[in-house]
């Protein structure tokens, strides 16, 4: 009898953690929240503990030929910070583990070091553990995020109702757009090494690429203003993807107008150059580190006076489903696009 | 000008992550303790909460040709939970980031998540979160581990003082010998894949190879028996390293007695028929997870009647340094062998 062997790739990423992890059931007290939002929760009785991990491998998250190892390292906190203010809450430490193959000098370590310093400078956050081993191939990173919430103000992703009003910050599809660039300037160079990278006129869509900015702004305005979202996630995986999210955790609908989603102009002109649509970037691009999150109608007013955050749609019954009103009038139903992980290994 | 090019290796495992983090500052007040113990050390007020991470990486750690995935999983959880023991804390929760090549099926990780499971559920753990990635090739695990402890309790490295007895639990050099067995047996098979491999008679060895248990029994005893050990540290890269760790934490020397060292008859046997010296194997091989620690001499009796923990030398001033005493009654310096990482990048 020939063993049973299904393929990762059918299951999807999400559906592949939860497929792995049904089966385990909480024991202690102290955990709040497990697996399925941005992080877990921890109760420590006075506040609560909020955890995250996330790994970046060569040749899948990043290209060593285009990424700087300093924005590497930099880029490696901000992604795991983003969990952490996705909750919501405080990030305050972090562990980093790299796999390394002898092909990385210590000089290259400190590089990538330095990046993860400035982060830990930036985020204000301690860098409290972790280890280097080697790997036969390839650099593998993981970092765990830890941080602090009063228990009133974590914020989930299960927490949206009909009626509430969907906001994200920033703008989106940009750093999808700056991936793209950095692929066909490599690909110019790997046919002809002479040729010069145009890179100067990319300025916005390269950093957020190689150097996004965990948005603790946001978190910062809202603790302020006494703003207090619904729910919250951060655009990781493309906005239709992280509504879906939202939408499933919440059970609730979602009504995404297109002509409301933030996109910079470079994205815009960037998209056409590469023929292609600019709301397709926006909303299946990945790795905008943006938050998406709802607040309730009444605080609508003081949504709109918040800087860099835009009104994208509004939450509905979950009959209504995930839909999105196209520029021209029309309805779509919102699919999940995100990332192809999971690719063939290499022979 | 040609670039610097520092080798990782000249560094050593532990000097290069030293070397890397130096220049990073604490920010937060609830950093108590950051690298360079078993786990970081977080301050929630009523008690400590404590976070270590680990990786172990194919080729690396494992190899998968004779490495079952259920007790690999079992035992990457194992190794973690260990260094939250060390720390004389209770393990609480654990996070999970895998990096897997499509080489591997659903039914594959389901073998690794039942591993983790057993361990959870022998640990009374909760697995609240981590991630799934693709990697080109190889399979790399991540696991970070949370744990609290009354902060009375807290046990650090650096703690021995002169006059206190040197203990470890259990017995030393079983789990490398299971390796050399395991790795034997694995030419044996490649030369003539119609041989049938001679596991049976080294029980004790494949099961501290394939599925360490971690010493939670040691400080749960310790806790109902009132012992407070002044340093502790577990056992992953040989005795003699985590002694040598202990007298540079704690400032000062140490006397190890070699008779005392405890090696099980099954260890002591396959050393031999190795032509090795099962006390080498007991000082360098790695990844026996017993816990090594230091206690008052007050506590002398409280020892001797515990259960699975050897008395095995002295704590020294440290000008004395990290000695052996041979069972020949010659003495020489202790030095660490520990097993080499950062090995050559296949072409």
């Amino acid at each position: 009898m020939e063993e049973k062997r299904t393929d990762v790739n059918e299951f999807g990423e999400f559906g592949l953690i939860d497929h792995l992890t049904k089966s385990f059931t909480i024991q202690k007290e102290s955990t709040v929240k497990s697996i399925g939002d941005d992080a877990a929760v921890i109760n420590n009785q006075n506040w609560l503990t909020v955890v995250s991990t996330d790994s970046l491998v060569e040749g899948i998250h990043f290209d060593m030929m285009y990424t700087p190892l300093k924005h590497l390292g930099y880029k490696a906190v901000s992604v795991n910070v983003s969990d952490i203010y996705a909750m919501n809450a405080i990030p305050q430490q972090i562990l980093v583990s790299l796999a390394i193959s002898n092909r990385f000098s210590v000089e290259a370590l400190e590089e990538f070091y330095a990046g993860v310093r400035a982060a830990c400078d930036h985020y204000k956050i301690d860098l409290v553990g972790g280890d280097t081993t080697s790997s036969n191939k390839g650099l593998f990173i993981n970092i765990t995020a830890i941080g602090r919430a009063m228990p009133e103000r974590v914020t989930y992703r299960s927490g949206a109702r009909p009626g509430d009003i969907l906001c994200v910050s920033g703008d989106l599809g940009a750093a999808y757009l700056g991936l793209q660039i950095l692929e066909r300037e490599k690909m110019l160079f790997l046919d002809n090494p002479n040729v010069k990278p145009e890179l100067k006129e990319h300025q916005h869509l390269l950093g957020k690429q190689l150097k996004p900015e965990a948005r603790g702004d946001i978190i910062a305005y809202m603790a302020e203003h006494d703003i207090f979202p619904t729910s919250m996630i951060d655009v990781s995986d493309g906005l239709s993807s992280e509504i879906l999210h939202l939408c499933k955790e919440s059970d609730v609908g979602v009504l995404l107008e297109e002509s409301k989603v933030p996109i910079h102009p470079e994205t815009e002109k960037t998209a056409i150059s590469f023929s292609m649509d600019p709301i397709t970037c926006a909303l299946s691009g990945g790795e905008d580190y943006e938050l998406l999150f709802t607040v309730d109608s009444g605080d609508l007013d003081k949504i709109r006076t918040m800087p860099d955050v835009y009104i994208i749609g509004d939450v509905t019954d979950p009959s209504y489903g995930a839909m999105l009103k196209t520029t021209g009038g029309n309805f779509h139903k919102l699919t999940a696009q995100g990332w192809k992980h999971f690719e063939q290994e290499e022979k």
